[in-house]
């Protein structure tokens, strides 16, 4: 019976991640859209919202702290709470990033747009891909999936890499450009920052899974 | 005798976690120092030396999970010991910032130096004595030393937006500096990351003495 609660209790550990991963996800999306559609009410919506993230977390480190206590798990349950911990605060800190992104946005909105925007809607694509699919391998235990997480984290390197060099011949060529451009450079640093937090989720769960410790193997470092 | 030993586990845990915060803030100091004295091969030397606060994270993340299985730790202790994982992750990151302010700082040293290196230092100094302080407010469960890093958070926050509007102003008047003054905003960035970490060091503090969750009240924002 102390079993079964214990396993309703990781589930619902796992549900509530789940949750926290939807709602970062999609307050990353709606920065993203306040960018590329100008729609400064919907940056600062963003930039409202985060105590639901705050809160979110929590509850969720609560969550943790007591199964720790009072179940007093070893070896794969102690580790999947322990992963559940650091994966929570990675998610936190992505929805740190989504108000990153919207208050980068809200500052450049004024200005008549620089266009195109290059490929930070990929670069948003594939970090909101990453942290989802991250957080469902934690959830299915699944490290085939995390790996592809691994393997993306080079695309969006390589994408902000990109945009970096084209945004400076922007600015060297017309200095009127430069506050937008740097806007944008900014906005493509927070993205490559969820990306990071994304692979930092699935190293873990390849540690939990493989119990192997991946973390350092893969990573390059990003300035 | 086991609780003897316990404390003993405790105690080298500790010492570790300082042992990586010294590691990682040596770093931190020596790329700076590379940026401001411009010393290219200090930098490759800041670069290529990652491997050791990785191999130290691994092994004082090892201890905590040997920690919390066998001895199953509650209330205070368990809380201790999930704090160290959390502080542990964050001196890592910090670590890895050092990498990015040397890269950063190696793009740049090859063109004439834009002086001044404005407020740079002065973040330099104050996010290296914040981390230095979260750690010893840790290890000696000081919270008031912990809220002084809380503080000097903002005063961060202030500075890295000054560098900003200075080294706008110098791109806009000169778009040959424009290279130049975008590597110095992302060192800046580095610098503040550095302090976020450090903020999170002594917001878990905090939780863990006063086991109040200050997470969230004091924090803004950062763009």
């Amino acid at each position: 019976m102390e079993r079964h609660h214990f396993e309703d209790d990781l589930q619902a550990l796992k549900n509530r991640l789940l949750t926290m991963g939807a709602l970062v996800e999609d307050r990353v999306r709606r920065a993203v859209v306040a960018l590329i559609e100008r729609r400064a009410e919907l940056a600062q919506e963003v930039i409202a919202g985060d105590h639901e993230v705050n809160d979110l977390q929590i509850e969720i480190d609560d969550r943790c702290l007591k199964l720790l206590a009072l179940q007093q798990p070893i070896a794969s349950d102690l580790r999947l709470i322990t992963a559940a911990m650091k994966i929570n605060a990675d998610l936190e800190r992505i929805g740190d990033q989504a108000v990153n992104i919207a208050q980068n946005a809200s500052r450049i909105l004024w200005q008549a747009p620089l266009r195109p925007l290059l490929d930070i809607p990929r670069m948003a694509e594939l970090a909101q891909a990453m942290t989802r699919d991250s957080l469902d391998a934690f959830v299915r235990k699944d490290a085939p999936l995390a790996r592809t997480v691994l393997a993306r984290d080079d695309e969006v390197d390589g994408l902000k890499d990109q945009v970096f060099r084209v945004l400076l011949t922007y600015m060297m060529a017309d200095p009127g450009t430069i506050e937008r451009a740097l806007g944008l450079i900014l906005v493509s640093r927070n993205l490559e920052r969820i990306a990071d937090h994304a692979t930092n989720i699935a190293e873990d769960v390849i540690f939990l899974v493989e119990a192997k410790d991946v973390r350092h193997h893969h990573e390059e470092k990003k300035p």
